[in-house]
């Protein structure tokens, strides 16, 4: 199988959309720019959805489900949303089709045309904020700490699967305080989560930052991001936590009454990470045999693979493989025992790699009378030979150090590839021949940082939250800068 | 709270309307037909989606997501499907919005056509046969057992929260088979699995049956379905099964080698549960009080009361109303300890009535000194008292007897309400003063099946898996009937 990929260090990009493919995580659909996520994509989505769940659950949050449909008008009400959202979009302007009077299929009723036509979400905090009016009247009913899985649709003109394509599926988190400072500790609250997420789940290590103005949330008073480096030297922006103020509150007249009883309005934050955090896990860690999957987002973290020629062994080997897949059940591991007849352990082995399963036992007819197994990890591709009566603790701390060495991998990658830059021919030569982060010094203007994007396609990926004060002068216009940003081309 | 519900006996409707929006479960949207999912309401649908989602797994089901989206055409392509679903639907016909020339918001962009419209899926057989076209060469790739969560749409002109809304929420399963046989097995399987779910979980006993050739789903070979009675005597489609037989195979040309290498074309099931079961479950149980819940499904199963006067009693009863909470959570039941001091307890009885909570404790300063605690039912709104050290085992048992108790009442009431009917006479007078299922002869034509439901606005829910045959006459046209089928008027 691992055969059919491109080279990950001849053609990067072309890796990429190979293994989404052969890996069956994801297809193009015959709908534009729109794709089916697969049964093996959608279990680790799955995983990923399960594990934020818990986390914004136990942050305080509620899940909760707004229409799929937004009036147009509505992202009229706000200046900013109306600029970043209301262009490239889907919009429904009829709501009836009909037969077509020369009998040729059907057509679109022309009589049924909508007096306000509806765009099919790109984002929600319109629709939502016009229901928080109703349910806001005093600081008793604050705060509101609502969060929504929903399917969103931005009409995309160059789509990558997962990485951006027109419909994809998101959370977005819609939370409203009764003061500033409520909202911007939720706001950094949640790009903790997405690091925390991030980090212990996904294995890859982030910057936590700002966005500059010029990068923030249509609509936002500050946007916070987390920032996660590819193995090409790209940057992908991982998840998103804006403070809104009171812009959204505003725009719907949604006031209330605080506890000396005047009336104020209300401050809002949103959050949200989607099916693109599958693209990020797939380019941060996979390699050319196929991909490689933090145990903890792993769909199967364990597959067993008997080696025979009779069905005699065969027998043998499967009382003991089930044996070994009921304890590790037992200890919450999920285990495959691939039993199938009509598929080499050759062709299986390979197959597993390419779907990433992070460890592969396989048990022979000599590992039987020796009481032995073979164990390979996915993540180094080394394999060793452990006692049979051993490999339930064996395999529960492997899955552990896999974890930790994955993410210690991509850390180790990026700490390689993070470079202090003063100069800008230096800043040029980095990007076009190295890639990678580049921590230097911008001197704070939407002006020289478009020039900068225009020049070299790179762009501020953050102002780090822990960035150093630090004296210096702009990279390229060598005014003074009171602290270093992070630069980066990125997806 | 429950004083502002409409008495059930008085307005049923209205009764339903005032008890979804005063527990907090739902209400209309800025959008037409659609509604907006509250938190309460949505803690209920995840319960559902967890519950179910494991018995889809169990039976080998894995899950997938496919495009929101379905171009126009694919409507056309199979003949009853077409007819069925391509009418009322929300159609996609730009991508782009546009500053209004005059200044005045945005509109619609008339450069940004599409080339072909794009209908939001009403149901996804046509989208997803489109892909299954790629996936399936032979009868190795088959069966492939998916199932999808998500949205859709369909054009309402009258809408009611839960039971009938332009946008819902559902799950779609869309299986593949090489024989006949097994297809028509897995149909038969998952209405076993619906009828399972609706009678253990949500506690309301279903009929199982296959709809006539008139109610069938638009491409169905067979349609089974579970058919609910509520208490205002009126049936409610639970969930369906149907199959496909080949006819989405034909249409979208999905054919496989089977094993002695002759090419045909696949069998196919589809099936779905949506939100509407929250409706269902609110009418099959609830009450003047508010809603009444099974313990399977229910956000919250028991709720902590503190009754007090003063701080030092409030900290004596937290202090064991806590270990209480702890050792019931440690048993797997979910519990809320409500010490808010800004509601008297008078307040949080009436509302965690009207939530629906099936078990309330209440502990007062009397209770500490004896030991003691009181607990209140939902489901027969009695109260005893308990032993404090017995309480755990109590409420563990207490809510097992609930679920049981709440599914016999429902039974109690079905059988009650369930007529054998020969006369028509008879027949228009149970359906006009009585209501209920009404199990009588038809003759088996489309002709009578409308004229009875011109006449009586009653429909034939199903003909029943476990009926017997039965000689006898139709009950309108007089002419030989084999069986009894189940009539009532519907939702």
């Amino acid at each position: 199988m691992a055969k059919f990929l491109t080279n990950r260090e001849e053609n990067y990009s072309q890796w990429y959309n190979d293994l989404v493919i052969k890996a069956d995580m994801a297809e193009y659909s015959a709908v534009r720019g729109c794709m089916v996520i697969k049964p093996y994509g959608y279990a680790i989505w799955e995983k990923v959805q399960s594990e934020l769940d818990k986390m914004f659950k136990a942050t305080g949050h509620v899940n909760a489900y707004f229409p799929l449909f937004i009036p147009k008008s509505f992202f009229s009400r706000e200046a900013d949303h109306v600029k970043g959202f209301a262009k490239e979009c889907a919009v429904v302007t009829h709501y009836r089709l009909k037969n077509d009077e020369t009998g040729k299929g059907i057509v679109v009723d022309p009589t049924a045309k909508l007096e306000e036509e509806l765009v099919v979400r790109p984002t929600s905090e319109t629709i939502i904020w016009n229901s928080y009016k109703n349910w806001i009247q005093s600081y008793r009913d604050l705060p509101i700490l609502i969060n929504q899985w929903a399917n969103v649709v931005r009409w995309e003109m160059r789509t990558r699967l997962f990485l951006r394509t027109s419909e994809f599926l998101w959370q977005e988190g819609h939370t409203a305080h009764a003061t500033s400072e409520e909202a911007i500790e939720e706001t950094e609250k949640m790009i903790g989560v997405y690091a925390d997420f991030a980090e212990n789940f996904m294995a890859i290590p982030v910057v936590k930052g700002v966005k500059t103005v010029n990068e923030r949330f249509a609509g936002a008073l500050d946007t916070y991001t987390i920032e996660a480096l590819m193995q090409d030297g790209k940057a992908l922006q991982a998840g998103t936590s804006h403070f809104l103020g009171q812009n959204f509150a505003k725009a719907f007249d949604v006031q209330f009454t605080d506890k000396s009883g005047k009336l104020d309005y209300v401050w809002a934050t949103s959050w949200g990470v989607s099916t693109r955090l599958i693209g990020a896990l797939i380019m941060a860690h996979s390699d050319n045999n196929g991909l490689v999957l933090p145990p903890k987002l792993a769909p199967t973290q364990v597959v067993i693979i008997p080696i025979f020629k009779t069905e005699e062994q065969l027998d043998s080997i499967s009382k003991e493989a089930n044996r070994i897949k009921a304890d590790l059940e037992a200890m919450g591991i999920s285990v495959k025992y691939d039993d199938r007849d009509n598929n080499t352990p050759g062709f299986k082995f390979a197959d597993y790699e390419l779907k990433g399963v992070p460890v592969r036992l396989a048990i022979g007819p000599r590992d039987l009378k020796n009481g032995t197994i073979e164990v390979a990890r996915r993540d180094t591709l080394t394999k060793e030979t452990i006692q049979m009566s051993a490999i339930t603790e064996h395999v529960k701390s492997l899955l552990r150090e896999i974890q930790k060495n994955i993410f210690n991998k991509a850390l180790r990658f990026r700490e390689e590839n993070t470079r202090y830059v003063d100069r800008w021919d230096q800043f040029v030569d980095t990007l076009d021949n190295e890639g990678g982060f580049i921590y230097a010094h911008w001197d704070g203007t939407t002006e020289t940082e478009e020039k900068i994007k225009e020049l070299t396609k790179s762009t501020i990926r953050c102002i780090p939250l822990n960035s150093k004060d630090e004296e210096g002068k702009c990279i390229l216009t060598g005014k003074p800068s009171a602290r270093r940003v992070l630069f980066a081309r990125a997806y």
